[in-house]
């Protein structure tokens, strides 16, 4: 009996494992309050959250490639006015949606971004569109739009971003600003940190193969032609098969200044640091000493997955390596 | 005498030494043809170098930040006609000049960028207006513009920016395009290698401070909308005291999905690399490898130079820590 079982154990530790699939999303960070949280808000986050994770796993699990999954997991949260990103974008100071999205496949380094679009339906649908069917990464604004719409990407009036709540908070926003007169006050993170949103996803496929994508309204009253990390490559989007695929969500342009999401891989390249120690030396001590709000997601070559943040909620969730769903909202 | 000579080292040696400061710039990397580049061409090159880096060095030796002193040379670059960037850019495939720049202080890694500007004289003005007059890092578009123009930068007309040069280039570009009739041929680096182009500048003051920036016309017959590296933190420039400062020219997709100008800082933060170390691996191994034609610049905190290109030629000069000016075009 003792031989069969050590037999039977010898058997199952030689059976070529099934390679770890998973994905991971984050629906952005930022300052929630509890009290305010009504309990209809809260279900349809971790509703929209749940369906985003299983979209993209049904995809893992038939075989298919990180970037499907990505996609799919990231169409679900834009289609979702609960999130700042796609539909219930928040507004610009001249009270427009203007929508960034960025892919990346960590097999060969390829990506694709859009910035400023305000008709794309999907913007990261446009993102990956663009690292799929043109010579270059970035395209913006009417540019991208053109693009877009050349390439058969749905189009849609930019009243179709309109939700209600959003004009309430850049009403309230603009108001604000009125009655502080500083409309370029910088350095106070916190007021804003209720603001931020973006949605982003990150996932291992079966092959390996690593991607990430991020997509986002940007910053409620940002100005008229203003581009955040979201589609910048290195800063809120980075996937490299030999290290790790990361996804951003804060105030952007402390995530461009430190180029978050490339950081986070170098240095998981360079010294490496686990994927763990280097989202938390980043997220809680580069950004935080230097006044940057936000978070980061990622999985890195073997299926670790990381979802940390300064702020005191992330919108998050994940299925990992042993098939385990999990959403949250708070710490 | 012996005692004298001894007394006189020790003296100088513990005299505080004026602390060093050195400038880079570029004028663009590619293919240029030794044959058909005349006298007059190669002049103008040397002689906009020279005329770039004594401005900017005339600031640092008079104490000034190396913010100013890289300012100073680019807006030398971006008014010849002879570089692509500001007035002579090259021009899209729609027959348009559109701008792109970026501007770095590596002392509390502050940014400022724009992308896509078609009026504004001098972008990097309109990249360092953002960085110290806004709360955000990148402007793009219509919003540049109108950023740049309510922070009082010199507007002109589109037609500033042409040249005949430029314009016999798209249109020898449209007609090959019409030939091959392959509009979105990628990964033919080596063809398109000559069309390269963008001006940039490094510097250190005697504060200890780097500074870097990027500005450019793009490629040739780049798609309307299309951004490249140049405006881009982290990957066509990059400036942090503690490291280097980078700026980089070349085929700007690469530049991007690579990260190049962090990755070149990451590596002298992560694993103690020289700065030509860095520089080395990164142009002729990573660069080269993913097919990536072009170049960097960068200074670091010791004031060590470094200027080097995959391709057979980039327009570049310096005038190190000990005051030596040079400038050189080909290998």
């Amino acid at each position: 009996m003792k031989a069969i079982t050590i037999a039977l154990l010898f058997f199952i530790a030689m059976t070529p494992q099934a390679k770890p699939i998973a994905i991971v999303v984050h629906g952005g960070a930022g300052r929630i309050d509890r009290d305010a949280l009504t309990p209809e808000r809260e279900r349809l986050y971790h509703a929209t959250l749940e369906q985003s994770l299983r979209a993209g796993h049904t995809i893992l699990k038939r075989g298919g490639s990180a970037l499907d999954a990505v996609e799919a997991a990231i169409v679900i949260m834009e289609d979702a006015p609960v999130f700042n990103a796609g539909r219930g974008a928040v507004f610009t100071a001249e009270g427009k949606n203007e929508l960034d999205a960025s892919i990346m496949d960590g097999r060969a380094l390829q990506a694709g971004a859009v910035g400023g679009v305000t008709t794309v339906k999907n913007p990261i649908r446009a993102a990956r569109a663009v690292m799929e069917k043109s010579p270059h990464v970035l395209f913006t604004n009417q540019g991208a739009e053109k693009f877009a719409s050349d390439n058969g990407l749905e189009i849609v009036d930019p009243k179709y971003f309109f939700t209600e709540r959003r004009w309430k908070q850049i009403q309230k926003w603009l108001k604000q600003q009125e009655a502080t007169a500083k409309p370029q006050a910088t350095a106070e993170p916190d007021r804003h940190a209720d603001y931020f949103g973006t949605v982003g996803c990150v996932a291992l496929d079966a092959k390996g193969n690593i991607a990430a994508g991020t997509s986002t309204g940007g910053m409620t009253g940002k100005r008229f032609g203003r581009i955040g990390d979201s589609p910048i490559i290195g800063a809120g989007t980075y996937a490299d098969n030999r290290t790790a695929g990361i996804s951003c969500t804060g105030h952007g342009e402390y995530f461009i200044r430190h180029a978050v999401a490339h950081d986070i891989s170098a240095r998981i390249a360079y010294i490496k640091e686990s994927l763990a120690k280097a989202a938390t030396d980043v997220v809680h001590t580069v950004l935080k000493q230097a006044g940057g709000s936000g978070g980061i997601i990622g999985i890195d070559a073997q299926g670790n997955v990381v979802m940390e943040f300064n702020t005191n909620a992330m919108t998050r969730g994940s299925i990992d390596t042993t098939g385990n769903l999990k959403t949250a909202i708070f710490k």
